[in-house]
């Protein structure tokens, strides 16, 4: 069951509790010190693993799969010693919704904010937490992220701190899809002419674990084929069962790292109430089913007050795709219920795949709690970004005004430090692209394509507006979901819309009121998403689809601010490319 | 048909053919120049390619499988920019052959000669080629050899200068083994506990090229369930017909870069003359068949003098290991015959996997060319190195007197040349084996190992005696082939035993007459076999069983040699380790 050290409840009795448990258990005590240094060592490698019940490879963190829990207080100081010890690849792993102020070359992403740390070499992520939320950490280089690099990371209040809900225990769920093909093999599909895809994947996991060969609930399936899973529980791939007592609250941290899937989670019988979404509190409301997209957290309240007799399913299924995957499932177990009783009633069906007007409905719902910093009223520049599929030389890529980015060899954060302007393009990538001719509802006219790698420069501190336009794909009546992460900052939704953002009719309707923050975002098919962040955090920051095969395919864009404030960069993380070259060349 | 300009035939003939043929070709022409540097510009990346008629994943050269051949003349620079098109991998080239004097940075080792080229990085080979002959190069880290990257590289006479041989035309043939599993997959398999072997090849390939599901020889064949290839010639699995003319002798160029396999080659009613081996010339001897061990290279001449109108098989076949996989096979075309017109008899058999006694026939033949350089006549120290198969923490390794080797994430080359103390165990690794009480013909008593990265440092100029001793496996009655491939140098094979060698009673056998000069040389099962070198060539060398995994599990050691007399190393292949950490350190 979920930890209650140090959650919200009736303040008497959380006295009378801290009294007792923080005695007891001498980590409260430690806690209750205030902020520290967590020291974590890690070592990445492959290994057999059945995430889904078909043994397969995974890339794991000690050992583990999913990478270990880290949990810190507002103010620690994460200390990661990360060594490689894969044979020939390089690995590098990035703290999504840490915003990492301060410290962008912790970022963890390749080409970016360093060089991939090689194999047998060992790099220290060193990074303060200073939000609370449910945040996760995973992969960012190449498919390793799909390849099972992922963990959670939950930063609690500083002691003494108050959430603004209540709730009596905790349970944390990280979501994920699994393929049983290679992801080297997925990824050179990607990069083959004709393209290949590699399709929908097997299986959706809550916390590393599914089921393919067999369904928890295959007594309620009209298909007769699929057996029902007999699993004793410790399997690797026997499902983390959630334990409840009945009549309480429960907060459920949610994190979704897949590589495609976007998701929707409900629980049979009872309704959720959110409270949070990447680490960021919001208005609470209250839905049967949540959407998650790839990169998304949240917090949602679920009260245990069912007929405490039974059990209760816990679903994900998939959205925007046309869903090929069964959905994931697990048990909600009542209190003194064996976890075995099956719920008496089927799993709750996932909404239509392609029914976005319940999306979203429950994506304007989101907003900021009261207390949440506001966004400037004005935006000194304003960026909009049309998101296309293209083709360069035949091969399929995903572009932004045209331009499909091919990271470079060097990082950006030590290429712009440096000023080595052989490094990348040193031309600004298009602010903008011809909204009075491009008819977003048709496939591109001219579907060629460009590489590049140049960087958006932020004047430091500046309000930066990005508007994510959405068009159609390369084939007819196809526009696809895609869910945007930015890097390094939060940044405030302005708002969603349908067909071509204009600013003469849309402007006006831009949420500056209570707009939420967060570090990602969807855009819905045809549709706008606007968004603001200001650009206060020296460092270079990618803002790109969540989805790790578009990312891929091209579908990023950099940002870079105040690199020149920073006055040192640990050259650590620099030793490949002009980098490299460039202190090496010092020695002869 | 193979190419004839530069070959050795009756002077006058010659005389007036280079008249006609050089002036007429403008490449003879400015081969004619004398020495030059050539230049080729080479993008390493993953393809799809059938190589035996199923389709699987490559790991190409400018898109071609095998690589492209490098040809050139003795006293040519060769420049090769290696770029790495890799999504996640570090990548590196071996010139296997090459002993890189005073270049010993383009030896392409992975941890000992250099960093890993990082995706997205250029490396520039440079090098010279001092000494004609058969060669061919391949990737040195992790299995990416057994991934496909591999091809020829063929050093011809400088101009002027005559074969001790006379041939009308020349074959090249590269030979391989093929896995249909993903080479990720079977390397983790090596680093598993339980340990996982992938098994024999599914194919054997020649020049890249092999048939899985059908067979060129089925309606020989008792095996009534494989079918007859149906091939139009264009596949990539097609073979490479061997097109000759009656009654012409012809240059068979053989090199083999086998992940695993020991090859016998054979050609259907001829006989071949062995002339060369390792990019050295032996006294020529005549055999039906030819063993060929991984690393290894041969020329042999072969005269066309059979029926011309018939063609006939060529067949590579498995030795040493009971064979699972079928015979690779290609077909010597004689002109004018079709190509495929099937010879009327079944391909030559091999010889039984386990008559080492054919093997060491065979091997004992091979005698240094007179004039060939004769080994000094005492050593300066001898290092006798115990080959057996052992345990670490229940993982299975190979071991040397029970140390196995992991490379460090700092090259050798540098952590020398800089002495860094840090990169690497400073103690020389042992020199010896417990030989009175090992009793070889046994599996270990004690099977624990221990990872070891020391260095033999060896004293410049000084003559060392390498005693390779074989012993049982971990199973009893196994003792396995294991080719061993010295960087850097050739060694005189001053002979081979069987049993333990004994000092007293195998001294005075040792052969310092004719023995030839190799780079290669094999240890059969439960013998030894007797190395010497010169340690004339300042670097670091490897030293290693040629089979890959056997490489990776620890079956290797390190040689260093006059690093001190280096003046200079391109720091560019050292940003990684230490000395990226060291060059980097210099900036801040």
């Amino acid at each position: 069951m979920g930890t209650t050290c140090g959650s919200k409840i009736d303040p008497l009795y959380r006295y009378v509790r801290a009294l007792v448990i923080c005695f007891i258990l001498l980590p409260c005590i430690q806690l209750s010190l205030g902020a520290k240094t967590r020291h974590f060592k890690w070592e990445v490698e492959y290994k057999y693993w059945s995430p889904d019940c078909i043994e397969n490879i995974v890339m794991a963190i000690n050992g583990q799969f999913p990478g270990p829990t880290i949990r810190a207080k507002v103010g620690d100081t994460i200390s990661v010693e990360l060594t490689n010890k894969l044979s020939t690849e390089g690995v590098v792993i990035h703290w999504h919704g840490i915003r990492q102020i301060g410290t962008p070359w912790a970022d963890g992403t390749a080409s970016i904010s360093q060089c991939a740390i090689n194999p047998g070499e060992t790099y220290n992520y060193r990074f303060k937490v200073d939000k609370p939320g449910t945040y996760f950490y995973h992969g960012h280089l190449g498919m390793q992220r799909s390849a099972g690099l992922y963990g959670s990371l939950i930063v609690d209040l500083a002691e003494g701190e108050k959430e603004p809900f209540y709730y009596d225990g905790e349970l944390n769920l990280l979501l994920s899809d699994w393929w049983h093909k290679n992801t080297h093999d997925q990824e050179i599909g990607l990069f083959t002419n004709p393209f290949r895809w590699v399709g929908e994947s097997q299986s959706l996991l809550i916390n590393g674990r599914g089921q393919y060969n067999c369904s928890l609930a295959a007594k309620f399936s009209s298909n007769t084929s699929i057996s029902q899973c007999k699993l004793r529980g410790t399997e690797q791939c026997a499902p983390k069962i959630l334990h409840v007592l009945p009549n309480k609250t429960y907060r459920l941290r949610l994190a979704s790292a897949t590589s495609l899937a976007s998701l929707s989670l409900a629980i049979g019988n009872h309704k959720m109430l959110v409270v949070e979404a990447d680490g960021n509190y919001v208005q609470p409301f209250e839905v049967d089913d949540l959407d998650i997209y790839s990169g998304e957290s949240y917090s949602v309240l679920l009260t245990t007050n069912q007929d405490p007799s039974n059990n209760y399913w816990l679903s994900i299924g998939v959205r925007g795709r046309l869903p090929q995957t069964p959905q994931g499932l697990t048990i909600l177990n009542y209190h003194p219920n064996s976890a075995s009783k099956l719920p008496i009633s089927a799993p709750p069906v996932t909404p239509v795949w392609n029914d976005y007007n319940h999306s979203k409905a429950f994506t304007n719902k989101i907003l900021a709690l009261m207390g949440t910093p506001k966004p400037p009223i004005n935006h000194d520049r304003r960026i909009i970004l049309l998101n296309t599929q293209n083709k360069i030389d035949g091969y399929t890529k995903w572009a932004l005004n045209n331009v499909s980015l091919v990271l470079p060899p060097t990082p950006y954060l030590g290429s712009i430090k440096y000023g080595l302007k052989n490094a990348f393009d040193q031309k600004n990538p298009p602010e903008n692209f011809d909204s009075i001719n491009y008819d977003v509802t048709k496939p591109p006219v001219n579907p060629n394509s460009t590489y590049g790698n140049g960087v958006y420069m932020l004047g430091f501190n500046t309000t930066v507006d990005v508007i994510l336009q959405n068009a159609n794909a390369l084939s007819a009546n196809v526009s696809e979901i895609h869910p945007w992460h930015l890097h390094g900052h939060d940044f405030w939704v302005l708002g969603y819309g349908d067909g071509k953002f204009s600013a003469d009719k849309d402007e006006k309707k831009l949420n500056l009121k209570n707009p939420p923050l967060r570090n990602s975002a969807i855009i819905f098919p045809y549709g706008w998403t606007a968004l603001r962040f200001v650009a206060d955090n020296p460092g270079v920051w990618a803002f790109h689809c969540h989805i790790e095969p578009h990312l891929h395919m091209g579908m990023g864009v950099i940002f870079a601010e105040g690199v020149d404030r920073l006055s040192t960069i640990p050259n650590e993380g620099l030793t490949c490319g002009l980098t490299g070259k460039m202190f090496s060349g010092q020695k002869n």
